[in-house]
């Protein structure tokens, strides 16, 4: 199979909102009149951001996931997609499960392939994704991170650290349960970018960004562009990790392994989690529960926005723990 | 070094068209009204695209260049990149030159780096761009590979080959002289988008194509999606390697080691020449001549699109010549 029949069998389709998608020297897309146009970009290697048996389905899903969790955290409604594909072969036995795991995805948020590159090297695959934003009265309604203000609540959506709990089973660091490793897995393999909730937080969040790196990690992404600080309830948090609330359900939970130290680590500072941190005014209780229930997506509240810059950690009876925790870095 | 202070010392620069550039979940562009976005995407992986030892500088020239190379194709203007890099360390030395050499030729054409994503692995260089199209009167002004007609003319821009001549001379399959070596090198390393050559042809060429794979090779994606067929003079073609040119002027062409047959598959096949590969209508030749001419970019023309399908070669005398041809594919 050459080059271009790869592209012709695995990913080609044609264009449906874009002007011109694959095959041609460049695509061609048409914003809507009064909208931005949102663009991310992120690349999975092989070895780095998962491992050579990774299942060619969940890593397509994955793949175009972590791009639009970043729309998400923009607010931004998915478009279309590029993707630049390194292989080391051109192997159907891959190429098949991954695209329809790619496009699996692609279709449930109507974000369209509109065209790539294709080459011969080492495992790589970058996607970039385009949203809509809309503009009202000259405003941009992006969410941003540079947004967040002094006595803001804090919260996140869904779930912490069950993929990193899933990373630390898989090297032996730590072992679970049966269902407690195939849920954490499905969470390493298949996150869910919270798009939804993105787009119903337009208008209320203050500040948002993607939980990639680790929850305090991005979170002072927020505080460093919105020159704040901000106070971090670590028990809540601790709670959110799901392997966790499984041992609660099931079992005395100081029975297992995972000391509770662990679970506030795996929940702090897990990354891969692409939940969506974000800041809104306590005014706003109320629109963020509507938001939450009308993306079904749960949010819970973890902490407040400080006028004084410095992250500050309080334990359930507002006790000092102290910050040991740094954000995900691809060099350090 | 890590990962954000790598970011922040290399690829940091403020926003100036773009609405949000680097450093939030995404970018944001705003197309002007009445425009359409026109994008493409290339990956260049080392030991495929680029040998380890490439200047830096050249190759951050190389990385960006045939990227606008595919704006040129498609005659639209550069506005913004998104830059993801594979990087097996971060190394200043390697850096700083590939950095500069990026934005020496994004500054040139006025195109802004407005995210991307940084990771460790394999060195791969994953470039994303956009550009402006207009739209007049509900019609697109994008150059696309579907318009030719039987009876235009079939022109290039610049010289052919001699990307692959260096390419050749690097793995000892042919010597030449050091000042030939040299520019062929050049060519090879720091190639020339056409990007003002195709903002001239708008509405003027019927179809175009950049050559990348060889320009039989990328003529065939004319004629496949244009339902068309060509003649191409294959003796025209061989001038344009501008290494057979210096051989011309400053020896007897027949005393190099380098055959007729040679420089006709260097000038047919050679391939990563990024030269426009156009056609235009009869009763355009002076509107192609006056674009060439203001956009200081020679062209020839080498053929004509015809009626019937297939591909016909002759020589100066009209004689047919084999078409032995095929372009270049990464995983033939």
């Amino acid at each position: 199979m050459g080059e271009f029949d790869l592209i012709k069998r695995y990913f080609t389709r044609p264009a449906r909102q874009a002007i011109l998608g694959v095959g041609d020297d460049c695509a061609l897309l048409q914003p809507a009149p009064g909208t931005q146009l949102a663009i991310s970009c992120d690349m999975l290697v092989e070895g780095h951001h998962f491992l050579s048996m990774t299942d060619p389905f969940k890593l397509g899903h994955k793949a175009l996931a972590v791009n639009l969790s970043d729309l998400a955290a923009c607010g931004a409604k998915p478009l279309a997609f590029t993707l630049a594909l390194a292989l080391p072969r051109a192997d159907d036995a891959w190429l098949a499960p991954f695209s329809q795991g790619l496009f699996a995805l692609a279709d449930a948020h109507g974000c369209e392939l509109i065209g790539g590159d294709t080459t011969r090297g080492p495992l790589n695959i970058c996607i970039t994704v385009f949203g809509e934003v809309p503009v009202v009265n000259g405003q941009s309604k992006a969410l941003l991170r540079s947004g967040a203000q002094a006595g803001d609540d804090l919260y996140v959506s869904g779930t912490l650290g069950d993929a990193r709990l899933a990373l630390e089973v898989s090297r032996g660091t730590v072992s679970v349960p049966a269902p407690v490793q195939e849920a954490a897995r499905c969470r390493m393999e298949q996150p869910t970018p919270r798009v939804a909730l993105g787009l119903a937080l337009r208008s209320i969040a203050t500040a948002a960004i993607d939980v990639s790196d680790g929850l305090l990690g991005d979170l002072g992404h927020i505080l460093q562009q919105s020159g704040v600080g901000a106070t971090v309830n670590t028990d809540i948090a601790a709670t959110l990790v799901a392997a966790r609330a499984y041992y609660t359900k099931t079992s005395n939970l100081s029975a297992t392994e995972i000391s509770p130290d662990q679970w506030r680590d795996l929940a702090l500072a897990g990354g891969d989690d692409y939940e969506l941190l974000f800041t809104a005014p306590v005014s706003k209780r109320k629109a963020v529960a509507t938001a939450a229930l009308a993306s079904q997506t749960p949010v819970t509240r973890i902490g407040q926005i400080d006028l004084e810059r410095g992250l500050h950690l309080l334990d359930a009876q507002g006790q000092a723990v102290p910050n040991i925790y740094t954000s995900f870095d691809h060099f350090a």
